[in-house]
């Protein structure tokens, strides 16, 4: 059955959640008296209609239906979750609770987007305090799995529990916190990084730009996949935490931040974090937490360089000023040279299937580029598009492994680009990859002629090859010769 | 001409140094009097060479010669790059300065990995203090891309600019700190939030697990593509970073971190930050931002989720437990049904035709897996190899478009599995592959016949197809129908 949750208050946060439940396939009945809050929310939910649902190999479940509420009561009237996402002022998260208590469900959960009271705070003077608690999610709230649950000592199990597992449903990670404090655990720490950062600039030590460079190009690549804890295991090796946490006391009085109150590295909160540490990533030996550290990091990183984003966008710059094109055509010719990335192996411990397609598409695009078909030409509304596809597997090749391809061109004349790839191994053939290209125009979308520059270029390698011997392979069907 | 770096202190640092100049072509020399130091540094190059050439889409160029050395002296002799990484005790490296100087050229940069101290301090009593600068990389060195290069007032402006060329030229991103102080800068950062950490393990408020989890399941991901001040400025919208910075203030006088000192807020600040942020970020709307930031997350996101890892193995348990088994074979069978996520597009706007490919495998798996080639089958050492693959390119597709692949398995007897898929947006057709699958045996990489069971299941969806007609496009071959 279709369950429905309500919004009070859209704005960005508001919105993201209004956004993730309804994507979720939730009924989402929104209350904001903004006259803007149709339009923000719906700007919201474009964003989250664009990003989220890919996430899933799946398809997502039939979106839900969103309502606008003139009334916070007829806005939370039999939800299921109630979210309060207004500003940060008590007295007025008091007189929302007040409402909505007076016509939600008694079971239903009130969950607060709040970032820094308390659900103790939140729940007094409330008529049904062990309803509300703290479900403080991350911007975009659509995107982030992150959600802090904080009940109080007031909060009954099973409104946890019920509020863990809906969250769960929604596709969110619900991190139930033990003690309630001020602005929970994440906020915590950004916070203090905030105020670290704020010194910086005061002090002239670093601009905007470079301590967000100094976070994207370094910690935060390695906070993203394995958080605080689990980087230093693996940067301690084999001498283990408790070692590492142990020398690293010292540290910590040296006066390296303007904020200066230090707990006291007693053996028993080594021990505490040593013991927790080991429940957390004991299953792994240092060298394997290494190595799926450095999976990660390479998968993120030339995630980001296809964004050509962040760290991403140093390792395409850097790819640009090394790149040299191509100038003797009398040859098959060498389109790709590069090692097999660790991000291109598949669960039978070679190269993925779709990366050999990949191989072959960025041969194509250099091919392309060869024959005057660049960034610049594309910008100008023009470009070739694959119609057809042969790639014929011959042998395996593993991560790390130096590959080449060398490209025959079959035929350059009209609309038609015949490219043929073989893809080698040192002497080893791996694959070959045949494919039919059309020069397309991309405002019509359909087949025309390319300019004069591209035709004569293309003519002329296609000539230089016509000499060469037709390939073996090229031609077939799949399962006949 | 091939350039040398001696490496002084071979541990985890050092030997992240060594890799990743020797990957980038120079020559290493090592001095470390630990017995254990050749066998470290190996372990540390065999990660980087599994790790490092993948990042880029060229070949590396050939790897330097790496040696050992007895004495000081004859590692630093003739070298261009000196990087000193031994224990963070002052009158060491000093006494380290001393004997390299005796021996290195003198326009040699000489880098300390110090995190700790600041330049003017290891120039202290040197003999060309204007040589030693802090260059502080981050683990692992031989992937994550930041070094912190800072000078002192000795430090003439052409060694920082030699040290800057020289570290980009391996792949780094030099930030020159601009004052020197302790801990230079994402060591701040880092500090900061390791102290807040250990507060709350030690007041029970969060363990080692859930702490990482806040770090990596939220704010982590967005520190990885855009720092702190790119991402509050999103969050900010459209009032702007100075409306956003301004409300921001009061909140930092509250008791939300142990570490209590802060700063004032004043209008310069506030102004100095808003100026800092337009000069990164201004060349982008709002809007941009937003969607750069979403198509870097659903990047790293599915990157990582490939990884089976952090919150990418949240979105892979949320597919598992949502994933149903088709298990009607008289018609085509459903085997792919997704939205197009945004990180399969490409520079024509439209999915890429790798993508094509790698929507098909996953087509092929599900049908693996219907037959009982699941995860399990693989583990006991077979598996299916596909052979061969023929791709049409029928129709485009955008990203979050829903589309359904259907499966249609044209042989499926013996060592062989002949499947053609056919690629649907509602009534549109996109594409079809047609694959010729064999299977193998993952120990000796060569075909064999399959269990009774599967050959049995593949058997009997065989035949239910049988009847079906011959799907257009089957047998074709590139360029000829």
């Amino acid at each position: 059955m279709t369950q429905t949750a309500a919004i009070i208050g859209g704005g960005v946060i508001g919105g993201g959640w209004a956004a993730r439940f309804l994507l979720m396939g939730w009924d989402v009945r929104v209350f904001d008296p903004d006259p803007e809050a149709e339009r923000k929310i719906a700007e919201v939910l474009a964003n989250a209609r664009r990003s989220l649902p890919g996430l899933s190999d799946l398809a997502m479940p039939e979106e839900g239906a969103l309502s606008f509420h003139e009334s916070m009561e007829s806005a939370v009237k039999g939800a299921r979750w109630i979210q309060e996402s207004v500003p940060e002022r008590l007295e007025l998260k008091h007189k929302v609770y007040r409402t909505v208590q007076t016509a939600c469900e008694p079971d239903a959960v009130i969950g607060s987007s709040t970032s820094g009271f308390k659900p103790s705070q939140l729940q007094e003077g409330a008529e049904r305090p062990g309803q509300i608690l703290v479900a403080h999610p991350f911007n975009p709230v659509y995107l982030l799995p992150l959600v802090e649950l904080v009940p109080s000592e007031a909060t009954p199990a099973a409104m946890v529990s019920a509020a863990k597992e809906l969250a769960t449903s929604i596709g969110m990670a619900p991190l139930v916190v033990r003690k309630e404090i001020d602005a929970h655990i994440a906020d915590r720490f950004l916070e203090a990084v905030w105020r670290e950062a704020l010194w910086l600039i005061k002090d002239g030590v670093a601009t905007t730009e470079e301590i967000d460079n100094a976070i994207r190009y370094g910690f935060g690549l390695r906070w993203a996949q394995m958080g605080l804890f689990e980087t230093y295991r693996v940067a301690g090796g084999e001498a283990g935490m408790k070692h590492f946490i142990a020398q690293f006391g010292p540290c910590l009085e040296w006066p390296w931040t303007k904020l200066m109150d230090v707990p006291e590295l007693t053996p028993e909160l080594v021990d505490q974090i040593a013991e927790q540490s080991d429940a957390q990533s004991g299953q792994y030996s240092i060298r394997e937490l290494e190595r799926i550290r450095d999976n990660n990091l390479v998968a993120m990183l030339r995630a980001l360089k296809a964004q050509n984003w962040g760290a991403g966008a140093l390792l395409k710059a850097a790819d640009t000023s090394r790149k040299s094109m191509p100038a003797v055509f009398s040859q098959p010719i060498v389109t790709v040279d590069r090692a097999v990335p660790l991000d291109w192996t598949d669960y039978n411990g070679h190269m993925n299937e779709a990366k050999y397609l990949q191989a072959f598409g960025d041969a194509t695009d250099l091919f392309m580029e060869l024959v005057g078909c660049d960034a610049d030409y594309i910008a100008s509304g023009l470009s070739y598009f694959t119609a057809e596809t042969h790639i014929r597997h011959i042998d395996e090749v593993h991560a790390g492994a130096r590959i080449v391809i060398r490209t025959q061109c079959l035929l350059g004349e009209g609309k038609k680009m015949h490219l043929f790839h073989e893809m080698w191994e040192g002497e080893r053939l791996l694959a070959t990859g045949e494919h039919m290209l059309i020069h397309v125009s991309l405002e019509t979308r359909r087949a025309c002629v390319p300019s004069d520059a591209v035709a004569a270029k293309l003519g002329e390698i296609a000539q230089a090859h016509a000499s060469l011997p037709l390939p073996e392979g090229a031609g077939a069907a799949v399962g006949r010769r």
